[in-house]
């Protein structure tokens, strides 16, 4: 895992994963203390980051490989993000998904062209599903995280934000990133390490589920007690990939961990100050920014806010309670 | 007014002004029938286009004259964009805001540094108090619309509008721009003749302030019967500029009239699809593309998202309607 696979992303990339600009606003700076900068990949193809992934892993396959198609296991952001770039790839793509994930993104899924195969989360073993369904079509699993070309892929979104902070003068800096298994966080650390490498990832996560800050601070992977409960569902994982774990502990500041009316805050002032919609996942590195400066440093900080699919009954609880 | 001055304006504007990307959605494609391009000026400084015409009016003045500052009259966008645009320059920046104008908006145009100077709109010359303003400490005046430098400022979204049209293989569509007295519509018409003279320049207005439309139509300029009572505030004026109008009459489509309802709508879907934040008079440009698409010509449509200056409440109702 190194810069060269994240380059060779980046031209795979080019064309067909939007480039994210960086927002800002002197009102965010004031509430924070300092400049903030923030990279909106809410905005990115399917509402996440996950396209960048998405499509690194399926261009990265040889063509007969990926004309078979392929599958990957998600409720939310990462289904979307493969299913869009199997169809703009032309190849089928098999999503398995909980029976109670929310009809929105079932729905969504399978309007980007997916097959979309539910389960049974208390009666049906998810995995055995999927490695039947893989072995009879030929299909590819595409991991969530802990996997090279979906770890280059998020890792191109830390090429971009090295470019665009030099544009604007900035070299030193934390990046604070929602983290989940870590994919995004170890690609655009590695990214940062190569292109400016006086800009440092820091994983942002919900306390209760903080895994990544607790194995940075011990040097070993540590599990979060619960794997629900937290409205920031799109970044809830067991614990950090083996694969992105190493490279988040050799690259990466201290962890923050902020709490969930951070995130509701984060996400009313994403709207009223950026114009962006937020989910509350995708909120976390915002909220790390502007709620917890006492454990950031420098003069800026680049918060980025890795996606916007939030019920509307969600965003709405955000911006009643803090506007 | 040509292509010159916008040139002109954008290499003033470089590096200040943020290039916004052009969104699109599959979902958004579906509605309308046609691939759909959307270019978010809700994501520029200030939260609307205005901060171009801003830049590019003060930017374009003398050093001296500059230093003495400038005057605006707004309740809304423009006076956001100016008064930022004055605070980067480092000058002083006097809005003129009617006393009844939300509390919101003038606590956010003296936060970005604009002394405010508010008047009663029963009682008080608005343009006798500015005038005298003007005289007395020898500040320029910064037209919302009617002045060659902010139709350069404007136009400058159109410079980008064609280049990011070209990069994704559009040569021929219409753009849907929200007029109100046309300073953006008729930059994005100049710069698109010159740049990319198969994509055309239309105006979207709400239904009952439909002054461009009906002027067009008739080829010579049309006032709205009302100046009031419509919730696409930003957007709202008695007639087409006399600068502004030859220009649109010269090079723009017919103009479309949409729905307040159906600015609700697409407000709602680009939060859902976009995941941008547009207020309503912000949002006819879309409103245009997803809803009238029978008055629209070509396999793209490219719309123009003008501003996301919005309260909160407004984009509930959005949302609790239409979602």
């Amino acid at each position: 895992m190194n810069i060269d696979l994240i380059e060779a992303a980046a031209q795979r990339l080019a064309g067909h994963v939007r480039r994210t600009p960086l927002l800002s606003s002197p009102f965010l700076d004031d509430i924070a203390g300092r400049r903030v900068l923030v990279k909106p990949e809410c905005l990115q193809h399917t509402g996440s980051f996950k396209f960048r992934g998405g499509w690194s892993a399926l261009s990265a396959l040889p063509d007969d490989q990926r004309a078979n198609g392929v599958i990957a296991f998600s409720s939310g952001n990462h289904a979307q993000g493969v299913a869009y770039a199997a169809k703009l790839h032309g190849v089928p793509a098999v999503i398995i998904m909980p029976s109670d994930a929310p009809k929105l993104k079932i729905d969504n899924t399978r309007a980007l062209g997916a097959e979309v195969v539910l389960y049974d989360r208390a009666g049906e073993d998810r995995d055995a599903l999927g490695a039947r369904l893989a072995a009879e079509r030929g299909l590819t699993l595409v991991k969530p995280f802990d996997d090279p070309q979906v770890i280059a892929g998020q890792g191109t979104a830390g090429l971009e934000i090295a470019e665009q902070a030099a544009e604007l003068g900035v070299t030193h800096a934390d990046v604070m990133v929602c983290c989940g298994g870590g994919g995004l966080t170890s690609g655009i650390a590695l990214a940062l390490e190569a292109r400016a490498p006086d800009l440092r990832a820091r994983p942002a996560e919900p306390q209760g589920f903080d895994d990544v800050k607790r194995s940075l601070a011990t040097g070993t992977i540590q599990r979060n007690p619960a794997l629900s409960g937290s409205i920031c569902d799109a970044i809830i994982t067991p614990q950090p990939g083996d694969m992105t774990f190493p490279i988040m502990n050799r690259l990466c500041g201290p962890g923050i961990a902020v709490t969930e009316d951070e995130c509701l805050h984060a996400m009313a002032l994403a709207f009223l100050r950026l114009k962006i919609v937020l989910e509350p996942g995708g909120a976390v590195g915002l909220a790390s920014a502007l709620f917890h400066g006492d454990e950031i440093e420098g003069d800026t900080v680049i918060a980025v806010a890795s996606g916007g699919n939030v019920d509307p009954d969600m965003f709405q609880t955000a911006l009643s309670r803090f506007l």
